[in-house]
């Protein structure tokens, strides 16, 4: 039914339309391979792009507060799920650009999760704890799960599976929602977990600690996960220095075999040995690190950073541990997005109101595009990727 | 122009059609993250599907001799280019359903790739040998280089490059088509290379020898690429038998830190350690290794094989190197695609003309779709990874 009506209103529009000799590229925007959405932060709204055209294709309003918000796709790359610091879970249609349905499910909220088969939305909570797991065609609530605490780092698992860990009690669970909703705790990560990220192979979550030094890993392809914790004595010999903003751990698989994890109040990268977990190297950067974010096949690792020094994004080679460039792209750089085969990477200045694109191997803009206050950018290419 | 023309049919749809109310779902197909062409061999057709749905949406027609294919896709996972065995370069509309160009341009030709922005493909070919290159947008010839026999293994690589080997001569090409082509000679290979690819981090090029024993790395990081001969001693106690199928070396990154590589001539997979380039095992399996390809987000790698084998597919835990399972899931497996995050796999029947859906986790049958003689699928989601 479905495919003949889009037909009729086709031929229609080629039989009165004086444009009808465009009409054939006039579904263009509809492949929704390299459309993106950038969250504009102040208000509520977010920025469709098409990274082909470098070009703003509209914007999509009344998504509430997204003062610290993220999101994830559906598998064909047609729906965002946006998870909204008011508790909102908002999904928008990329290809209609517009809002199609919207729950507040809870006070706070900080995240989520669709899983490996697109049929689950998670969402992890702050007020009141817990994680909440909605149908991601209807967003009707699957299943409801209080925890002892704030949620942070919910991951999808493959097998229609999620994992998080609860701030307050250190606690790491998974769910397991193949058949009937199974949730376990798997072993406890530390003192107050602030966020935590899964490998692309989907074969360790690595959760970072705020309440004491070190990181904590867990090999999800064990029978019976183990917490094994790492960098537990970096920069016991300083002073550190306060926290101006909690860093993520974006970032994780290097072809060289490493994580690269930011030093919590320090200015410096810390590169770990996949298989030993010790620490290899530490590169002395800018600022706090932020995010630190592979730029796909290549050796390169780039950093943005929290005030005073959010103005800068060094790029730093897996190799040698080196930065090898030092760039000024804008006003308050909080994210960067790369082209998911690495051509170019877009980054947001907030405070320049405008997303602007480098061209990764010159290192020079090549393109701006103005958005207001942007923070987030999200190309549909996380659709195809485990974890994010 | 082009979204206001769109709009104005969507409207007129909404107004003329008795079924107005379902014009919201009717462009549902063209969201293209989840569709996918598999190759009918026999019939010069591809068979456009709905990962989601497990469903056929239509057959395009008039490809040529399509009886050794591959194809890749453009950034907006909206456009394939097939690369049959008469020579043929179709382009293939995936939200149209239908070949909006095609050129002849070599005798006989064996794959190609696009570049990483995009913006141009190459085809390598047998007769004559050499490498042409063509605008995506258009198919105009952009370059020709001729090279002294017949081309094989040509990848994407970063910035607008493109890799490749020579059978006849062992040599292997750079070719840079940033600023005005450039096309340099960066080693040489070994005796007659069969097959060629790069690692999903770009940073190893890895080439297949038929005439003699071994596998030769190139590190394309690498200021001056040196060649690195792996594998030369392997099978050297006993008789070689005869090959039924030159393998493809279609598999390359694990978690683990290995290659997994096809013993040529032999019923083994071979296990090489990526760092040291040193083989650290070997698993028997039931015939001669087609492709081992990798399933994502999992520690298992899945096998098929050359005749008389090729009804049976095996499951291989990297960790273990031990076969885990074996299926017998239809004729003739000709190739598997996974799902990009896992969850599921498919695979081609030839002789039953169907394409089978296996669930990854419980290794069970979830659905068919009838196509004829069907060879290789391919997902848009390959649009987003390197050297696809």
């Amino acid at each position: 039914m479905r495919k003949p009506l889009w037909d009729l209103a086709f031929s229609l529009a080629l039989i009165l339309s004086p444009f009808g000799a465009q009409a054939e590229t006039s579904s263009e925007t509809q492949a929704t391979g390299d459309l993106g959405l950038v969250v504009e932060r102040a208000t509520g709204s977010v920025l469709e792009i098409d990274r082909s055209d470098r070009a703003a294709l509209g914007r999509i309003e009344g998504l509430g507060d997204l003062s610290h918000a993220s999101l994830t796709y559906s598998p064909d790359e047609r729906y965002a799920y946006v998870f909204g610091r008011d508790g909102g879970l908002s999904k928008v249609d990329l290809v209609a650009q517009k809002l199609v349905a919207r729950v507040v499910q809870a006070g706070n909220s900080i995240g989520g999760a669709i899983s490996d088969d697109g049929k689950l939305v998670a969402v992890s909570n702050y007020e009141p704890g817990g994680v909440k797991v909605f149908d991601a065609e209807t967003l009707a609530l699957v299943a409801d799960i209080p925890m002892k605490g704030k949620t942070i780092g919910l991951v999808d698992v493959p097998g229609r599976r999620f994992a998080w860990a609860v701030w307050d009690t250190g606690e790491v669970f998974l769910g397991d929602f193949k058949g009937d909703p199974k949730v376990s705790m798997i072993g406890n990560a530390g003192k107050n977990p602030f966020d935590a990220v899964i490998t692309d192979d989907a074969h360790t979550y690595l959760v970072g600690l705020f309440g004491e030094k070190g990181v904590t890993a867990f090999d999800l392809w064990a029978e019976a996960p183990q917490p094994l914790h790492f960098l537990t004595d970096y920069g016991r010999e300083g002073e550190d220095m306060p926290v101006y903003k909690m860093p993520h751990l974006q970032s994780w698989a290097f072809a060289e075999g490493q994580y690269a994890l930011p030093a919590v109040g320090r200015h410096q990268v810390l590169w770990v040995d996949r298989q030993s977990l010790k620490q290899t190297a530490a590169t002395e950067v800018a600022g706090q690190p932020v995010f630190i974010i592979e730029q796909p096949a290549s050796p390169y690792v780039w950093v943005n950073f929290a005030l005073p020094d959010n103005g800068k994004v060094q790029v730093i080679d897996s190799r040698s541990h080196e930065v090898v460039a030092t760039l000024e792209p804008g006003a308050a750089i909080l994210h960067m997005e790369f082209a998911p085969r690495g051509a170019e990477v877009w980054m947001s200045a907030r405070d320049d109101n405008k997303v602007v694109i480098y061209d990764t191997q010159t290192r020079e803009k090549t393109g701006e595009i103005a958005a207001e206050a942007p923070s987030g950018i999200f190309f549909t290419a996380r659709a195809h990727r485990s974890g994010l």
